[in-house]
């Protein structure tokens, strides 16, 4: 019985290792992708005044990841857009959710069963992406770890990692944080994948490839979907985070003086904007957010959001944390 | 009779199509190019401050299209470098233009007939830049037509289409417009050039070559010069554009409510630039510039001027867009 | 006598530019760029928020040379990352420097004769690196010596040239200056090794390139050592550039106007912070600094500090300037 069940699961991680993305997978990530753009602040006033701009932000919200990877490894950023139908699938997925009358498109993709099913399909194709990168790159620098995971991650993560180049093409400017900074879920998912393939890639992980692919994947699409379900924004890694930070990064003290400090008694709040938030911005932040991430304590790559326009701007900061939470769900990576 | 127009055309397009561009369209192009870095706000104070700024500034405006597709391709953005001659002409014409005594080369070329000599010359290396870059894109990407149309339209328009990291390199910093959320005149007359050689490449257009360069080239040359003369900024593809505006875009409606706009009730005018302009700004822009092309309505990629610095700018942001609209018959692409 | 000193130091020069950098000299790059990193206001901020990022833009400072020369080249910009056993060591100096308890690392590096021993070391590393990049840029572009100079340069000083993207890995944005307006020790000096290695390498220079190497290193180690000890930051660059700015620069009046300044009679200084300071700005900045390096007349690439937050700010960039001059001797370069 058991080794039935094996070999079913076996079988049934074969047979999805060797799906093709190719079409409905990949239009399920660009129409989520597309989904999540419109969904950004500003967006849709960027469709009505320069659809050119528009159809822009969304090649890049849709291929950043095979962009990113072509200029890391030296290889043409555009040669993902060589490939005709997929552009083509993407830019008509794109003139749909964006210029449908009555929206159409985008109320029919919002209704929560399409949304989730939709969802579950692009994140599959998050687990080919991470392995392609991974691969790759494998093949170029047998021994560079760091490369194969740097490469399965921008793969994977690329249109978030490049997110403040992307608002850029429509006109924002948001330097006081990145995904470095303030790591979103699903750049910190893709960055766990990208890991585990260099492991098995490396023969480090003693597990078949396709195994990986099914339980990562299977991991991805339910975390994905409860996280949806109960719009929660409580990150799975938040505890290991925690217990990490403790471990390794704890012992540095609260106000570390170094020269620079000592010599900058005001720091200019419109410059750096990573000095530490005054105490209250923080308990605000908690006490408004409630269940929210715990904003700095143990998270590896979390800054409270922190607006560079002085300390009057307190309100809109929170509201900026809450929005851009539960964004962070919808994002496009 | 018509026979021998016929041929006295084709020869003549045969035989331009054979000219040589250096030096004296390459010297044109650099001319015209360092005169619209110098005419730039603020560019004569870092020629004075850092010439070492101003000179690479310069060579970002003279070079600026090959480094683009260079880096497109993934080939050395430093390849246009390896050709010493060409950089030292653009250097010494640098020079010239920004140190002369008395301001004499500028002024000489600032000389209304010379000027149109000098921008004549300049758009008809446009051309050949844009063909330069649909053949070289061709040759790695038989039917990749979209990375055909993206690196002859990079190696055309690259000098306007970095412009924001040109600016960065004189201490300047304007996110809240670039050339895809705003296309300037040499920018749009690019794409269409590049969209119209690519598909002669990909024998969709049953033009011969050189024919299409000399059509091309004589419809860019008599615009440049009519819109000089005429100090004119209304383009000439503003009617099509509204066409395909209406026909393709107009269905959006005015506030398209999404889940992130229903979170954001007050859009922080400091971030999103691109929110809709309060209708006096539209109206004062109309105005005071009369003639002006119409900021929004029908065009597929143009954006109001809108100052990040909050309501407070308005007249400076008419000023702006008054100062930019000028600017932009003299920008360097 | 004189043959047998000649002899003795024509092998010393070949014995030094024999010498192996991995690991101690290496090290001692990485000791001192991390501390460099720490010492930039707001950097101990993002190591206690975000590990990952403060790794990030470690590796920057460390590798940020072979990064940027990678991107002009159009190779791999990870390829510096492939080798694991230097990403190794730098990670690891990162994570003491940062985090081991009460700072204990940090601060015996700080302890002036260790300071100075690891300082001299990384300067060494200077060299291999400027020639390491003169030398790959003549093997492909063998006249191509702008080329060469380019990429020696940015082998060299890399992380200095690339600072404002890296501030924004950090999630600060300073456009208002930069390595090319504003150009520090450690990038000029490096610029004068390049061009010294490009002429050598191609023949214009009469000296074997160990001697120049021997030349060169005892001249960037002697100058780091004295500026450390004497706490100056008088670059010795200062008359040539003085001699040479009014040689060539100097004939630029001070208020050219050209058509855009004719039409913008007030310059934003929350946009073009290159525009002239008011006098008494200057004043006070060389009044407070004393002996500082004169802000603009005669230096090539020198910019005052101007912040683009107005005039309010006044006593700030006095402030900003004197910091930002301490720090230049300990910047990452």
């Amino acid at each position: 019985m058991e080794l039935l069940a094996l070999l079913n699961l076996d079988g049934l991680s074969l047979g999805m290792s060797r799906l093709s993305m190719y079409p409905y997978f990949d239009s399920a990530h660009y129409i989520v992708s597309v989904m999540a753009l419109k969904e950004q602040p500003g967006a849709v006033e960027v469709a009505r005044r320069s659809p050119f701009a528009c159809w822009f932000s969304a090649m890049l919200y849709c291929f950043g990841g095979a962009i990113l990877s072509g200029l890391l490894l030296a290889e043409p950023a555009l040669a993902c857009f060589s490939n005709t139908s997929n552009v083509l699938l993407a830019s008509v997925i794109w003139y749909l959710v964006f210029y449908s009358p009555q929206d159409l498109v985008y109320k029919c993709a919002s209704f929560l069963p399409v949304r989730l099913v939709l969802t579950g399909m692009k994140e599959m194709t998050r687990t080919w992406k991470v392995l392609g990168g991974v691969t790759q790159a494998g093949k170029q620098y047998k021994e560079g770890w760091l490369v194969m995971i740097a490469v399965g991650w921008a793969k994977g993560a690329g249109g978030g990692l490049i997110s403040n180049f992307e608002q850029l093409v429509r006109g924002i400017w948001r330097p006081e944080t990145n995904e470095l900074l303030n790591m979103s879920y699903p750049t910190k998912v893709t960055l766990l994948g990208a890991v585990l393939f260099t492991l098995q890639q490396s023969q480090y992980l003693p597990v078949a490839k396709h195994n990986l692919m099914f339980i990562y994947t299977i991991f991805i699409v339910v975390n994905k979907v409860r996280m949806m379900l109960t719009r929660s924004t409580a990150s799975p890694f938040a505890p290991l985070e925690a217990f990490l930070y403790q471990l390794l990064f704890a012992s540095q003290p609260e106000e570390t003086k170094t020269r620079a400090d000592a010599q900058v008694p005001v720091r200019s709040p419109s410059r750096d904007t990573c000095s530490a938030p005054k105490k209250d911005v923080v308990a605000s932040v908690i006490s408004r957010n409630g269940s929210a991430v715990p904003e700095t304590n143990g998270n590896i790559s979390c800054v409270p959001e922190a607006n560079g326009n002085g300390a009057a701007v307190l309100e809109k900061s929170d509201k900026d944390t809450a929005v851009s939470k539960n964004q962070s769900n919808k994002k496009c990576d």
